[in-house]
């Protein structure tokens, strides 16, 4: 890869001093080589004009399903637990390599052309080869892995003994993990409803013994935490801190009807929370109270969690949905744009333990940058970055994504995959998958 | 103006039965003049290929501030009140009739280039020809007016004595009122806090004279609420309803905190309620039941509000939001997509009494019509319309918009404005806009 320098940004560093720096931007090796008011073009390099755009840190949606994303549109207007059991599960079960395959594509490149460059994604329980292969493909920052949900009475369609899904999961840690070093495994238990003690404390063993990241879901939904007291006599925080499932390496997706005690667990194991706002307002799931987690040092990050639930897989509406949601219950100014953006991407790098690598532009650090026009009359004369960013730009406006160094994104359009076709598999294995669902249900009546 | 044939859209004609339509939509002498599967081109017809996009009635945006666009990003985080008499009133006061222009223009143009046809606006105590007129310029289907604040004590620099401001309104009616007949004015009495009894009673008899709407804010804040309580002795709605302000030409904006017999009042006088949920979130004022208002059948619309407390003018983004708000008070299938597209649509034409003419694509009505592109990966596969339009695009899909035939937008470029240079005014004029207020600020010390 060539160097790029990229000119003429309002360059939104995040470094420590907050500095926002008008200038010039070089990508050399992957790395930021370099940031100055004005840098000199090299003979090798390959030269972006920003245009007084946004140069800002790739951002990090630490909660993502690329699996559901052939499902959008399939399943609203429906609460969690019949939404997972009614369509969601038997979707996902009728996945085969190809489909899943087509739905993590049209995910990523979704993603990345909105501005995203890490994610933190849960598969399904099969075919999360198709999976990697894809984020790899895509030059995605890829945290992920299949999914566990071996509790017989409580998994469905998607039910897979202990053993058998342990062992897949050691087969794929064997392929993926590290095999570039954007691509690292995930240890994925659903959440506490679908799986069996044996496999939590399991789930513990294989992040301690590869030093993973940990990803659960929990406390999203009321009826969700009414059934896990009932099975195991605690809160649903208690219960995963009780297993040992809590700890730095650990991100809970959701979290939001925690008492002020599951609260300190989170904090004092300073395991992460991803905060998805779009799918809790969708699923009826509730409001989190994230300012007050914020207050309490919760390490926080965003997600757009599924495109069944949310149906848009932009950081920016999440950025902007999140901040606002805070302001009714704690007052205008609870989650200060600049707040928002810094839970975007150094927020996000912080709960994935990669914040010495990703989350702000300073010299060094991997080379995942997005240039966010200010050509849209909503956001054109708007002084504050932040305010803008937060506020009034959308995902649609982002012009150019860099992740790795590796230009993805250019003028609007991905630099891997051709749109359209990926469009057009998409469209075709979905109406597969949907007629496959259809057998399958002729065959259980 | 030529004949235009839209070919190949997904017509979304929200007709009685809710059509929707695959094929091409004729427009002749500013009115829809067919629909159909297929419709043969005309020597004359303009021909543009919709290409597989949604074809929808433009949307109605009821409750807006041009006035006050130039402001967007100056006053974030705080809450009503203070936003109001720290920021919004002495930035109002420092307008002239240049920078007045130019803010309603680059508003106008933003929600034109975000599928907005038709806007109900509250202006400042002055300078509203600057606005009508850049209104008839832009092509926007308009009702609006200079707004009214006459009790001195509560309306800061705006105050203007009752007299004069009622002869300045009477003097825009003259010059502006169906001047053509997309131009209306609105008697728009700031809210009962800035107004006397007197103004309260003589902008109801404007409205009766001259058939205008009539368009306030009511119970958006619980200070404010208190404060009409104490002056009156009665709750908002209880107060505007006794000196006559409702009524089926009488729209409120926001209504957020109403009592069960305020309702009843709005409903028994056919009274809209205009409901701004990114405005009412950023100014903490609150989340309005519109699922229950619905059911008791207030006629509802969607705005956008101003654009400091907003800070963008998508009505997509009000429609999507209005819908996932609702779903955590009220459960997962209050709002479905199809409801929160017709307020956006339907409801808007209805709180305007303009249904005969707009919010639905039928033959006969008048041919305010947008093409939403389909394109990207975010809604290229949702086979539900509605689904897709509420909760998966963007204000910035949008392709093409005609206003009563007239094309404003085309394949993303406003036809009328030329879009940079109308940028580039409104930051001239707002960094203009910004010294007067500093020598203000300094002569007052």
């Amino acid at each position: 890869m060539n160097p790029t320098l990229i000119r003429n940004g309002v360059i939104v560093t995040m470094n420590k001093r907050r500095e926002i720096l008008r200038g010039d931007l070089r990508i050399s090796d992957g790395k930021i080589a370099a940031l100055a008011p004005h840098l000199p073009a090299e003979k090798q390099d390959t030269v972006v004009d920003a245009r007084g755009g946004f140069v800002i840190p790739g951002l990090v949606q630490a909660h993502t399903h690329l699996c559901q994303t052939l499902f959008r549109g399939w399943a609203d207007d429906l609460e969690l637990l019949d939404w997972l059991e009614r369509r969601i599960w038997p979707m996902e079960n009728a996945h085969d390599a190809e489909s899943m395959r087509v739905s993590a594509r049209i995910g990523l490149m979704e993603m990345q052309l909105l501005g995203t460059t890490s994610i933190l994604d849960m598969g399904s329980v099969d075919f999360h080869d198709s999976v990697f292969s894809e984020a790899e493909k895509s030059g995605m920052r890829y945290w992920g892995g299949n999914c566990l949900m071996d509790l017989k009475a409580a998994s469905g369609p998607l039910f897979r003994p202990t053993k058998d899904t342990l062992e897949y999961s050691e087969s794929l840690i064997q392929r993926w993990h590290g095999k570039v070093d954007r691509i690292q495994y995930a240890v994925s238990p659903r959440f506490a409803i679908s799986c069996t003690e044996e496999i939590l404390r399991a789930s513990v063993a294989l992040r301690k013994k590869h030093k993973l990241i940990f990803h659960t879901h929990a406390s999203e939904n009321r009826g969700e935490i009414r059934i896990v007291k009932k099975r195991t006599g605690l809160d649903n925080i208690k219960y995963l801190n009780k297993l040992g499932c809590l700890g730095p390496s650990s991100v809970i997706a959701h979290g939001i009807h925690l008492s002020r005690s599951e609260v300190t667990d989170i904090v004092k194991t300073r395991t992460g929370i991803t905060h998805c706002p779009s799918s809790n307002l969708k699923l009826a799931s509730g409001i989190a109270r994230i300012a007050e987690y914020r207050k309490r040092k919760v390490k926080l990050a965003f997600g757009a969690d599924g495109a069944p639930c949310n149906n848009m897989m932009d950081p920016f509406m999440e950025m902007r949905l999140a901040a606002l949601l805070q302001k009714p219950i704690f007052g205008p100014t609870a989650m200060p744009a600049m707040e928002a953006f810094e839970i975007a991407t150094l927020g996000g790098a912080r709960v994935l333990n990669a914040e010495d690598r990703i989350g702000s532009l300073e010299q060094g650090k991997c080379a995942d940058v997005v240039i966010v026009r200010r050509d849209h009359p909503s956001s054109a004369t708007v002084d504050d970055p932040y305010s803008a960013l937060v506020y009034s730009v959308s995902g649609r406006d982002v012009s150019h994504v860099w992740i790795a160094g590796r230009g993805i994104v250019s003028e609007g359009r991905h630099q891997i995959y051709e749109q359209e076709s990926v469009i057009e598999d998409a469209r075709s294995q979905m109406h597969k998958l949907k007629s496959r669902i259809k057998v399958k249900s002729a065959h259980r009546r």
